[in-house]
């Protein structure tokens, strides 16, 4: 059993990332003497280890971090078919996999997660022993219990519990989040934003999710609808979009968009590599989507930094590049359309990922949850 | 000297307005007899005083809050000439009003705040013993140290240490912060915002100013830019702002972008009221003034939904009404450019206020970092 002090320890580490011992001190408001007992009694249980030394002005500190083997965890992607199902721990490295085929009924997903269960923790008894929770990432709305998908298009789910369907066929606790939000939890847990307290994930796929950190914490906003830029209207009266209105920059700035334009220009078999190729030797129907797509892009990210000012910002990308037309044109957007003053000073980090993303951003969930206790 | 659980209590109660000794109990994982005895301490030292009674299931429960004098704050706007000074409790009540010369010299303004001191807490010997800070509010971007202003375009200032200025002169711990981020932290504190964890204020007058308040606390972004919604581009390509780029909110929302496009269509003497009566009297070029107008800043108002999914949007205005063409433009632009399943959701309450708001707002801003204490 963890208690307060403790708990509120594992929380300022995952805000701040690994902290010395005279920090933790300070996050919490002891005495030196008090952390160190508070700091022993964890490393003893397995939850702390020392991570790193820092060598500046004075004494060298040692840094404490989360043990990884303290505690495992499974992540479920439900936005590929087969579904990823994955087996980390507490560092964020993947140490086993399987797969599930993906269903639109709750039931059978949660059968299927429970009978894959015993194969992925076969060859890992410790994990099976420490195994803390099961998350799920998917594609739409989740409630703030994390419980409940309120809506999923691409699922068709309106008010599913799924959680609780897969607790009670498994015996784990589960927690769903979505998809965009999964990513920017592990990112800021295992990735490169352990030590930045405001930022933003903007995930560029089929679809366009956003989350946002801040102040060191997963923001969900009243609804749970914070981060959804895809539907911020960016061209006013443009083209309709699924979600009932126009112009939002889902319909413009999405893989699916640009290919659905690509098509309707007459290109047969389209990816963004190929738009891309035909754009630089020169077919002035590909340059104009790209352009179309990236200045959209551009803007809303302007306008997220404008409104948040965050201190990075992460794009993620499962396909194409962004070192074509598309890539330039969205960095001069951003470039084009924040305050002089500020332009240039968020960092903007690329990244092009790969299938496991969320399958892992799911287990961060769990882990997430593991580490900020019942009342975070 | 306050205690560190005294201050927990304190910025807790800051957070989510009164809470009976239960809800603070939960809040700072105590016992329900340590509470006791904290909150016990905290009213023998005036700090708290029990407010209102809560009947619900079970018990009738009693409510405390901060007491109003326990510590009184001086504010100062530097958003008019002359310049509001105000004192103000714990309460935000104005409990004396006095006035200073607007000058861009720094130190002329520390020793006029210097100078009125006296007279403002003269009849109020309890307050002159108690103050506890000065506020400064004003027009441009603050650091956040909030000691320093960076950057004022109205009173032509960058990198003006004012508050240390103001504290050498008058020995009072002083703050700056920007007018919008102001009055936040006043509706937070003391207005209608007390019990709502996320909203964002968008206050419009010859500027369009915007903060957040996040999970309880006021968010100013990683430079101290966010919720600089006036310079996010809404009409790409158009009108050139004076920050360097064009189309930006400003260009098109405010009550000087209103005035300038009137006084260009050929109206006269232009006040927002005018131009409404213009409108409503079939005159196309004030119809086709107010809909531009009304159309940006709802969109705007609309991707800030989007964006971070606020409990409550407040727009200040500090001229003319939201009853006319503006305000209704205004309101469908918001409507028709949010997610369709969140329309309506996000209360949008419109405030006109009076010129007291930003001397009020800097005097909260000192009454803010009064519970916060020095490591929020």
């Amino acid at each position: 059993m963890i208690t307060s002090s403790q708990r509120q320890l594992l929380r300022a580490i995952s805000r701040s990332g690994p902290l010395s011992r005279t920090e933790m001190a300070q996050a919490l408001g002891l005495s030196k003497a008090a952390m160190s007992g508070l700091a022993r009694d964890l490393i003893q249980l397995g939850i702390l280890r020392e991570a790193d030394t820092i060598y500046g002005q004075g004494r060298p500190s040692i840094r404490l971090d989360l043990h990884p083997d303290c505690a495992f965890f499974v992540g479920v992607s439900l936005l590929q078919d087969p579904a990823p199902m994955i087996l980390g721990n507490l560092n964020g490295e993947i140490i086993a996999r399987a797969e599930i085929p993906l269903s639109r009924d709750p039931a059978v997903i949660a059968d299927a997660i429970s009978e894959a269960l015993p194969t992925l923790l076969s060859a890992h008894p410790v994990a099976a022993e420490k195994l803390a929770g099961i998350g799920v990432a998917l594609s739409g709305f989740v409630d703030e219990t994390r419980k409940n998908c309120v809506q999923s298009t691409l699922l068709n789910w309106q008010d599913v519990p799924l959680a609780d369907l897969v607790r009670d066929k498994t015996g784990i606790e589960t927690f769903l989040e979505n998809d965009a939000k999964a990513v920017a939890v592990d990112e800021k847990l295992f990735g490169s934003a352990r030590e930045i307290q405001n930022f933003s994930v903007v995930s560029l796929g089929d679809g366009i999710g956003c989350a946002h950190f801040i102040d060191g914490r997963l923001y969900r906003g009243n609804h749970g609808g914070a981060g959804e830029i895809a539907h911020c209207t960016i061209e006013p009266g443009g083209a309709p979009c699924r979600c009932g209105k126009r112009g939002c920059l889902d319909t413009v700035a999405s893989m699916k968009a640009i290919k659905e334009m690509s098509r309707a220009e007459g290109f047969e078999c389209v990816s963004l590599a190929e738009i891309e190729n035909q754009a630089s030797s020169g077919n002035t129907a590909a340059i104009r989507i790209l352009h179309r797509a990236g200045s959209a892009l551009g803007l809303a990210i302007a306008n997220l930094i404008q409104m948040n000012d965050p201190g990075l910002i992460l794009i993620t990308h499962v396909e194409g590049s962004f070192d074509g037309l598309f890539g330039t044109v969205v960095n001069q957007a951003i470039e084009t359309n924040v305050l002089p003053r500020y332009a240039g000073q968020t960092p903007i980090r690329i990244r092009r990922v790969d299938g496991d993303i969320w399958a892992r951003g799911a287990a961060s969930i769990a882990a997430h949850h593991f580490i900020l206790g019942p009342n975070p």
